[in-house]
């Protein structure tokens, strides 16, 4: 069933972007910018990173930026705008941030005030952009090592939980670590945490393995974001710090204005997933 | 006769923190906090990081963490501070911005105003401290390896050079990189990318390795900063992105207040080299 779901999506976006444009990142961006996507970016563009987005006026973006630097983990930065600016060329040719990424969410003093597919009629010159690295690369990473990841297997998002791990608050901006895990074999966590080490800009090695109440998760099999999967008996679960972390502190910090990407309606990068890499 | 000069530092070094004190990194700290050394921090908390200090108005520390995010090779940020906060409570417990470097530099308008051993007198509310990662953590990193580096062996500062690869710009911030430069053997070369890829809070991977010319380089036996060391016939240069980049890109900017340490006057934190390992 949920195989076939994840299978009927892939036709839709086979026949959308075609089986040559699909993989292409620049021609993925085109046919969202003319509104022709406004759903998941999850298998577009194979092997291209993809990434968080946070606008934030730039009274904000300060804050912001010294708040992702002290938690580099579940903020790490891709790139920072110029106040104003809409391109960003060092993540790729011609994107347009107004209008690259299928859905964006509005908000307002905390509060979700609107889903937009474009947002060039609120566009400001004061307007900074962050993207932000998402777990998208180290999955692929993962599973080219042979790990198999069964929220991907069974077409669910990842489970995320609320921790008691405290981020290194800047300015309004702080609360708890948010974390997306992931149970696997004792050998395969081993190797996930050789693998994923590689990619500190894209969430780099778990924060915590094992015992869930360490890290002050009281239910494994109750998610606080995305969907609950199995924990095997010979498993242990490898937690992992999660891009939903920014968004929660932004929702706290209640700033007038921002604008972050819908879930899993990412900007398309021309990055190679391997550029990541540290080594 | 290097050596000696070495050992008398070194000699000197043990009379004033103590042969206990030395390797102490909140000892070192307090007995430069009284006055009683205003040299090199190089020999002192064995095993310890030291950082580059900028210290900057809040009206250009955004700009200049954005060129740090830009280009984080050069400018590996440890750490940013509140604006008016003395305290680093994340580098070392205790630690007093204001009088825990032995030597700093204050510039106005990009050039060099005063050298003074204590900034009490010149704080300010609106001041934002960075310390940047340095060199001398990966250097302990190389040596652990058993790579030996001739500047050290020699008792000379390692050297360093202007190059034509640019940073990417923020604000005022912007200009090209500064690299230094190791000699060594084939199979030293390869271990020490291996080595230094672990540390990418001081700077990192190697930018490059062998001509000098590819990257701007006319002389390497004429440093731009820093002493010249000896090229074998069996060695090959080995370039790394070097502490001095965003020194000179705040002079570049030519900010009207900006405070640093002097050169080889670090700050001594709490934080052991090997917690900086990426994995």
């Amino acid at each position: 069933m949920q195989g076939n779901t994840v299978d009927s999506v892939q036709d839709k976006a086979l026949a959308v972007f075609g089986a040559e444009g699909i993989n292409n990142p620049g021609h993925v961006r085109s046919v969202i910018r003319q509104g022709a996507w406004a759903s998941h970016t999850s298998g577009l563009a194979h092997g291209r990173v993809q990434g968080n987005l946070v606008i934030l006026p730039e009274v904000q973006a300060g804050d912001f930026l010294r708040f992702c630097q002290r938690n580099p983990k579940p903020c790490p930065v891709l790139a920072v705008s110029e106040p104003g600016q809409i391109t960003l060329p060092s993540l790729g040719q011609g994107i347009d941030i107004r209008s690259d990424v299928p859905q964006y969410r509005v908000w307002r003093h905390g509060e979700l005030a609107q889903e937009v597919t474009d947002i060039t009629d609120l566009w400001r010159a004061d307007l900074v952009t962050f993207v932000l690295g998402c777990s998208f690369s180290f999955e692929s990473a993962l599973q080219e090592a042979g790990i198999s990841l069964r929220h991907i297997n069974e077409g669910k998002n990842v489970a995320m939980y609320r921790t008691n791990i405290a981020t290194e608050p800047a300015g309004p901006f702080g609360g708890a670590m948010v974390v997306s895990m992931r149970p696997m074999p004792a050998a395969d966590v081993i190797r996930a945490v050789q693998v994923t080490s590689r990619f500190p800009n894209v969430h780099g090695a778990p924060v915590h393995i094992g015992d869930p109440a360490l890290i002050g998760i009281a239910d494994i099999g109750q998610p606080d974001y995305g969907d609950a999967v199995a924990l095997l008996p010979d498993e242990i679960p490898v937690f992992w710090a999660c891009g939903v972390t920014p968004q929660s502190a932004i929702l706290n910090a209640q700033p007038a204005f921002c604008i972050t990407h819908a879930p899993g309606c990412m900007l398309v990068t021309d990055l190679l997933n391997h550029q990541l890499a540290s080594f």
